[in-house]
């Protein structure tokens, strides 16, 4: 029988549609580039609504941020459920993760970075990020160790954009599975519940693939269950977790939602992102071995105006007289999308929409704000990234308590219910003091 | 294109032939059991002939075991080979392993031990041994901390066969590969070079069978290489391994040695054994599960007499006058075949065969002596095992340097040659301090 996860799948990698949306692979025929409206069906995702907006404002009491506002982060599974957490004052952690396959990484890299950041000092809560180095060995043609360099690399530029340390751990998979039995049960348990004929289905894996793809799937579900992580959450099983990512990523955590009930777990909650689009138009994603495609986290400011320059797809006229009497389309035109990605000022970001509808703001200025806004930001992150010390990653990716808020965690849990879910904790006599008190009040 | 490996993997699975041989299902159709002839041409292996025993004597000095000598390790892959290493007196180490899948061991699980050790006290090598909790944990109905328990439970048998602790390294799969980088690794690097279609053709996998049983023959391959135990072969990555086992694991190691070139690793050579009957007969091998078909090694000195006379088949006439008349049946046998690989006395072991085939041994008395020699192999055991200690499991069980001989392991290779296979050494200065005099020589 087809679980939900494989039927889903399945309409997920229709090319029929013209969109193609699974972790390898993400294309659209259409320049406009993704209908995700159509991808939310097809997945069967929650659309994020005026009204989720509205709900996360009033629970945070701060306005959202401009990645959901501006539709940016538009599909969800259960963020009501994580909401309802937050207001019992019950405990959840956010989950994302990077693929290492290069050293240089691109704006689109950021996205998920930035907003995950915003989450965690929004909603005061830990956070751990998956460097999937194993994964990109199988994928490409990459040593093992190269992956493993290329993950403590990246940790740099995902460190520059601001984590608290005291609430972040950053890990390599093949650090962390080669040093903690509870992930690697986890994951074992995971592999035990999952065969091959779903990760076909939804991962569209053949009888070529290696036997490390067709096991990976489950090694990026393990970190969306608390257990897996005994050092920050002292053995909890059932600790909700929220993962914002891009949409491409969603298919990992299908297949984790299914699964979790049969581990006793809870299912992951998502914030899915659209994908970034490349320079030459939203047709496919950046692609990091495409330097004409990207722009990269290391461009200088020269590279930065040269590239927006030569390469961003215009939506304006192809002459100032057309552009003038016809106006530009700011849905297909790549600096106004970047604009809206990175922009934080909205009011001028509308001001700039009406103008280049209309022909007034021509292409080239359009350009050179665009240049502005990108060459303040890399240019900060590149300060902020040479400053992060080796000391810095290392401290980082080893495995830690982190700091939240204690009596937030665990006093609202009802004492029997905690030892309902509470495994045998190696090592913390902390916690397990704090039990005993609970369970004698 | 089908490999070696592969083609040789269908031809065990044709169950046409009356004979099963894998790592989870071994049957026969015949009495006799298994024909092992016909094994060694299906797998590819090779006999162990006259031969290569003389050839064993003569490079050790020693007389071979009785369970070479009596033909129940009957196969081997190049054995020449580790002949060859031992004369030149270059290193090379066994590794052999124990499924713990429950808690009493039986008779058919020593055999491998016996053996091995014999083949460390004689060759004078490391060790190491493979407890796969996680197999047993996606193969049968186990937690995986259930399963992981067993693994301790059953390395207290075999530490019980007498190895020597500071040449031997014990350790269990969930542990072992959740504290070692260089195991993961190394893992990660054989699930790369292998197909699905390949652990289909090799091990009869289906499409509705889990994830991890997909990608678990590289967990039981990984040992194979060196270059999984730093801390015995400092980083080495070309040491020859050497594993005795029965042949139903031998798919595994076809499996390995197919990839091993792939990694620029050694193939490992094997010694292959015969299955040991159960006590209806040699149509299957020995259950754990079923309490009539094994005799455990926890069993009384009264529950070996009572399952002896109960169970064991009888190769004998159906009554005295019978079997006086036309003799008994060693081959069919289970008395027999039992003191075959449990009697060291050559010369009484011939007598029995005689004196039973003309009939005039009965079954009743040659039970009795199996009995005996039964009740005193299993008392001594137990007796052994009853004074393992917990520490003495941990320190087995501790990644550590063993005992080896260092001038037999590096002198006689040339310096320049150590360099060209040398990889980064982490923390081990003596090894380093010796690379470099042999290098200043």
């Amino acid at each position: 029988m087809a679980t939900d996860a494989e039927k889903l799948a399945k309409l997920s990698m229709d090319e029929g549609s013209g969109d193609v949306v699974n972790p390898w692979n993400v294309s659209s025929s259409s320049q406009k580039g993704i209908d995700y409206a159509k991808l939310i069906n097809k997945f069967g995702s929650s659309k994020i609504d005026s009204e989720l907006l509205a709900r996360i404002e009033k629970v945070t009491g701060k306005p959202v941020h401009h990645l959901l506002r501006r539709g940016i982060f538009f599909s969800h599974r259960e963020m009501h459920v994580i909401l309802d957490k937050v207001e019992k004052k019950q405990p959840f952690y956010l989950y994302t993760g990077r693929g290492p396959s290069s050293e240089a990484m691109h704006l689109g890299h950021l996205i998920p970075f930035i907003f995950t950041k915003w989450l965690q000092d929004t909603f005061d809560v830990p956070l751990v990020i998956q460097m999937t180095d194993d994964e990109k060995f199988l994928w490409k043609d990459l040593t093992i160790d190269e992956a493993n360099r290329l993950a403590h690399e990246n940790a740099k530029d995902i460190i520059a954009c601001g984590f608290d340390v005291n609430k972040t751990f950053i890990f390599s998979d093949v650090e962390y599975i080669s040093s903690s039995p509870e992930f690697y049960k986890l994951m074992c348990r995971i592999q035990k519940c999952v065969t091959y004929n779903q990760v076909k289905g939804i991962f569209g894996f053949t009888d070529s693939d290696c036997i490390g793809k067709i096991s990976f799937p489950a090694i990026q579900a393990t970190p969306s269950f608390s257990g897996a992580f005994p050092q920050i959450f002292g053995g909890h099983q059932k600790i909700h977790c929220l993962i914002p990512c891009a949409i491409d990523q969603d298919p990992y955590f299908r297949m984790t939602r299914d699964v979790a009930p049969r581990l006793n777990c809870e299912k992951p909650a998502l914030l899915h992102s659209t994908f970034f689009p490349a320079l030459q138009g939203a047709q496919s994603k950046m692609s990091a071995s495409d330097p004409t495609s990207s722009i990269f986290l290391t461009d200088s400011d020269k590279e930065i105006k040269d590239k927006i320059n030569k390469y961003a797809y215009s939506g304006g006229g192809s002459t100032v007289e057309e552009h003038k009497e016809k106006g530009g389309d700011c849905e297909v035109d790549v600096a106004f999308q970047y604009m809206k990605f990175f922009s934080e000022d909205d009011e001028r970001l509308a001001e700039i929409e009406k103008a280049y509808t209309k022909g007034e703001l021509l292409t080239g200025h359009l350009k050179k704000e665009l240049i502005g806004v990108l060459q303040k930001l890399i240019g900060e992150h590149r300060e902020r990234r040479a400053k992060v010390t080796k000391e810095e990653v290392d401290q980082f990716m080893t495995p830690r308590k982190l700091k939240h808020n204690v009596t937030c965690l665990w006093a609202p849990i009802q004492p029997l219910i905690i030892l309902k879910f509470a495994e045998p904790v190696r090592g913390h006599p902390g916690y397990i003091a704090s039990l005993e008190k609970l369970t004698r009040q």
